[in-house]
């Protein structure tokens, strides 16, 4: 039979503890689960450093993906059952988009690696590149799956996850502001944290979810429950995705890595046996896809078990800070207060810490982090309500609680630096009198303008 | 203040999906989550290969550890608010025994290393004497936050987790048929998995909990919540435990590492630059605890991800399956057909296998497995529930269901092989006959003398 | 259009706190629930008196037949899917026999009244001969509805339920062992008791369940799931239909009707005004349809808030104990114990109580109740797996769970009397000698032979 | 023992959905509990007419109010564990204001009659003096409970209720933005609905909740779990409470006792034997505490079930739409289309219905229901924040979704009217053209000047 159309003897499912079942029919999609691509998802987490504060949350990209095609498949279905096309042009759903549809949802996240942003930032890889070549290459298993449907078919689903694919639904059923994607991380992330704030009525969402001529609407019924996911969608950010402990590990990962990276470039050999051999491609600028996805979070855990001992002492205290979870302190600043950085920098370095390392600033809107990039990677559709004349209703100008939220810019500003420089009782401690000076700028959690500051400078 | 006695300045909570919250006021406690060796667990997960099958189980033994502290905490509260001691020896709680408790609690897992049961088989470590070992130990930052409480200390909290403490009471919340270990590997293990199956009612058994004079028993009026924990924890067994498909991956793994360690003995050195430093000391049988300390599961999932590129063909096959989840396929088989293995063997033998990496027989009961090694090291200790007079009554002789599944052999016994030996469309492939005389031998799941077995003699 | 297959313009939902989403697309069945004796329902609870202990469950039968509805509809989803049938007598799922089936599960408990199994004692009424009546008598309204399907559709859905309908697939969705009736009144009672025992994976359950020739039977691979669901409805009987104090109230509600059956019989006509105009037809062995479809929970509450200031001491004191929930107290007894009843009634009766209004005796197997009244009403349908060859074989033949429970006569012989028998502190009461007497004969829950009893008699 | 601090033998929990236990130690609780007056709460549904649309929510006032003492209880345990005062007038917790707290919590509704709200407009009783009466007569078991603790303590637990107790914490706890009862009847109301919106975090919501001087604030780090509390309140009064078919239900109510009482005033002897005995007193305009007490749903509904057979057309046409569901249909109209509603009502009364039982208006802000009602009858205070430094801040300050909808109007006008007049295709219909002039003014739910409309006058 055409592979395309080649359905399971019977359905498979996977249970799942945030869909329940996640259902199978298709063997194009079970062939794709079995690559060792997709596999690879196991071994990289789905919020990186997010489990350091809520240590519930430590589940793999792999599950989220299989949730992204099971809501998906959901999707399709209603839009089947309840607006199928019936010619060509109608805005209705033609359920020939199906299978592309299954295949982007479930694939779009498999080019992340381990702790993927910060990767990012320190070697200058590009996921979503990567996501496209590990669909198109022919080096991958995936390719070879999806080559089977037809030649081109590894083209079109890269498409949709690069929103170039020509149908408007297909594209925003996996990349709008309510996708499958953004709906399954909130229900997974809060049901593997224990934070109820993401929980939405997903079943009342699906139902309300409609296929129109420019994609995706919601019919103005549902208006609550679209509501109540934007509401949720802020909660979890403001209180798991942009959790100042959270940032601080990952100021002290990127730090790391950094620090790793500088080194190399100093003093590439090492004596004692010990080379980390898949990082050398990414420290040498010169690496394939096949080196990148050998990458994953127990192979950077293991070598920076080995920088733990290492004899430069920058890079194995920041390993040790890390793998055993020594955040950074930090304090909120503002543009009033931003000036005086400069001087708690220089009691950090007189403390005796390199502040290339030690200290950081970074505001939670644009964290090198999986938060915010989503926000950014996304096409910046807003949420169209449908009325029963067809007409359709931008969100925000009916909800008063959406418009309160739309297009601010939330969270803050924070400056990081070693906990060490809080240490109250240093009674011994050469360098107590500046711990004690710096403590001065900080009040409730904010960086202040101590009284008598002048002298200070 | 005394260290032992030292309150935080406000009680901590971490979040847990599970408990919702746990909560720590002593500063003894908080020191122990924050040494190296506890961070550890977050890098070993609970359930091993179990999350090949059930993919949300994908949680460490660092969050399963808080789990267990904190339902012991809860019974201390519960025994300090509803049966103070009076006199000494009036068999009540004493809340002197707190502290030991919470710690064991807390410690009783960290001497687990990466998938535990299987790395034991073939390295013959022991993670209860690893454990013992962290606690006494000088040089671990364990050791130290448990010496600043008293120099015996260390010892104290060993001795409840090998079940020589002399208080029956404190050594039965930690290890016995209802402790808090199983009482939240049970709740927490169903949680990731997705399998209610392991439910149970938790306020309610803690509140029919009760100290007396040979340590813990229930009040008869909770007999039906103790029943139904016991029905929860089998099925849990029978139906993610024991999962023929988790057990065909365990069988995997055991036959990488054992092959991996055969390979050393004969070909220590390598040319490639690639060396798997820190298993060499057990290679090599000259390991020390700071040696075992530094093996996590992502150690040795980079190990994998090298040897699945070894010029050694077992060896990168066994690493490709491990990887990618190729499980082998397996059946049933009683003590009338096991002596039909030996043809199955030489048929797979026959197709090209080494039997000795691609072959397996185990049963669910001696499985190297966390499942069934918790039923052994646990005092075998009766759940006895207490009449209003005092007088105790066994729970199995008044519940009918926990009588049926008392002292049975449950489980199976599985012979393991080759998915291969089960390809249907093999018209080219020079071994299908072999193929198809093998599958003569399986119906329904099950091992058969086949029609005509004589013939194939 | 026909009307049979008339569709709403849009599917319509309620919002169901265990279904989550209950889904109608018939015209006829969004009818139907919109007849008045549908919307009766409402106002007549679901587990009567089982309130009283748990006070959550006062939930109606209304809620009850949608959810059943619910399940049906899904069973039929999932056959017409998976199982179509291809031609007649193939043993698969013939999708024509939806409809009668949906309305079959929607209508199973039209006929329960108030109180439903207490009052049929009393006025020997019978809740499934009544609901035959409201199919197929001209004067209802649902009869309307279901005679513009066809003439003789009324007929065909009351055949489904009374089990003569010519399908067994049709007749074991509404009544077997595991039918939609029983799943639905498990999980919901769990919900609104709190009790959790009830809760099995019904997702799983109707995934494995499949048509076939001889009615419906369950995947073999499903075993567990089934035989959750089984011990699930083990613990609920045991832990909520069957509590003591739940029989307790019961037994005074009977003996309260009983009472009040009785004096009307004496006299009929009351001066003070007050008449229970809706229960005369029944005090009068000569009601109608109409009549019985007037009773509800509140009109019986109504007439016993009436009867708790009547002259009859008997009857306001039943009434007041009925309405404030002052349950008699119980005992079990054996055989062994039961010629002892002769004693304690007459104890009771020296007391100053009539025994025939303040005593009662019952077993929880044959309790006037809705629990065992279930058990008795359903065709005795084993539950059978099928093996992947197609051959069944009977659940208990492979659980040892089921197995220990099955065919066992479960729940004991309890002893019903005035909890004023038991007072302690009856110093100045002019019957405290034979309360002290009465009490030397329980001990521990149990009726017992008192040591000395033979100066007792 | 002194009674205030008699405790049961020991604890008594009661199953509940909502709080898994509801724990009670003292006797004066338990025999709060055990009277009449309390008991009476369970044949008053907790939200009316809303289960007419969502028929889950069939919960009464008795496990709302044990669930208010419940979550009142846990607040005295977290005061009095983590904030004790030390010295009178130091602003903590004096936890000899226990027992009146937590009788205030229990007994604050104990007032309320069947269908309250409507019950009060019509016959212009006031449930909250008579919950003062309730403890305060002499009459009342709950007065005779009260008094045994000390003479004045039906008082002073009357005054709780009534805000004048001079403690302010404790006044707080029960009637404030953020008190027992309304977390209890969100959680509560949320769980039978099946409507998720109303959940929020309980349990961190009473971990950040401490006694100050005015009353109670809460540790700013619980920020967002209080501003989730707001939210979530906010769109159960949006999705719930306010519903236009509830509403719709609650004016069928409304005209029916109205059209009762008219009629009654004009015809009060009737000859068919029926008296509405339990409500004359209040069509009298004379009835006592002990009359009031007798009313509850159950009353009222078999009263309407007389009505519904009455030879007054209006009385039993509005009898017989509010107990089988058929309620008005509404619009929804604004100041500029109020003025339209004088020709709609024109053509209802030519369509034969009498305008003042067949029409009405409300908005949902002054709806006469428990929703609204609950917002006026509470002190107004503030949520106030508290800093580090003690100093506290107001949430709206600092949460712009709380300032979106603080000091809003929010909710619709909406004018009501029958259902027949929507009526689309009643071609012999002698009103079809007046039908149809109606629906002109009706567009997608609003109220519209149609086209031509001149015209119609």
């Amino acid at each position: 039979m055409d592979y395309r159309h080649q359905l399971l003897p019977r359905e498979k499912v996977f249970r799942d503890p945030v869909h329940n079942y996640i259902a199978v029919s298709y063997q194009v999609i079970l062939d794709l689960i079995d690559t060792k691509e997709f596999q690879r998802l196991r071994r990289v987490k789905q919020l990186g450093v997010t489990e350091e504060v809520f240590h519930g949350a430590e589940h793999s990209r792999f599950g989220h993906s299989l949730g992204v095609y099971e809501i998906a498949r959901r999707i399709c279905d209603n839009f089947e059952h309840d607006y199928p096309s019936q010619t060509p042009g109608d805005g209705l759903w033609d359920d020939h988009e199906r299978l592309v549809t299954l295949c982007a949802a479930l694939l779009h996240d498999i080019g992340h690696g381990a702790y993927s942003h910060t990767f990012e930032h320190i070697f200058h890889t590009d996921h979503e590149a990567i996501t496209a070549q590990i669909l198109t290459s022919p080096t991958t298993e995936v390719n070879a799956v999806l080559k089977r449907v037809s030649p081109e078919f590894p083209q079109q689903v890269a498409s949709v996850i690069q929103h170039t694919y020509p149908n408007p639904q297909v594209v925003q059923i996996i990349s709008s502001q309510l996708d499958a994607d953004r709906m399954d991380y909130l229900l997974r992330d809060a049901y593997y944290t224990g934070a109820d704030y993401g929980r939405f009525d997903l079943t009342r969402v699906l139902r309300v979810m409609r296929p129109y001529k420019d994609g995706i609407a919601f019919d103005i019924d549902g208006m609550h429950a679209v509501e109540d996911y934007i509401l949720s969608r802020f909660q979890m950010y403001q209180q798991v995705y942009f959790h100042p402990v959270s940032r601080a590990m990952e100021v002290i990962l990127d730090h790391l890595l950094l620090r790793a990276k500088d080194r190399y470039d100093n003093q590439p050999v090492r004596e004692d046996g010990f080379r980390p051999l898949l990082l050398e491609p990414f420290f040498n600028h010169d690496w394939t896809l096949a080196d990148y996805l050998k990458l994953d979070d127990g192979v950077l855990n293991t070598y920076f078990l080995h920088w733990a001992d290492s004899d430069d002492a920058v890079l194995s205290d920041l390993a040790n800070r890390f793998l055993n979870r020594r955040p950074f302190k930090s304090v909120e600043y503002t543009s009033e207060t931003e000036d005086l950085l400069t001087i708690l920098r220089a009691k950090i370095e007189t403390a005796g810490y390199n502040v290339k390392y030690y200290t950081a600033t970074n505001d939670s809107y644009d964290l090198p982090y999986n938060a915010n990039s989503r926000q950014t990677r996304k096409p910046a559709a807003e949420i169209q309500l449908m009325k029963s004349d067809g007409s359709t209703i931008e969100l925000s100008s009916l909800s008063p609680l959406v418009a309160a939220i739309t297009g601010r810019e939330l969270g803050d500003q924070r400056f990081f630096f070693p906990r060490e420089m809080l240490t109250k009782d240093a009674e011994n401690d050469l360098f107590s009198p500046i711990y004690i000076e710096f403590q001065n700028y900080i009040h409730n959690d904010q960086l202040i303008h101590p009284q008598g500051e002048s002298h200070d400078n």
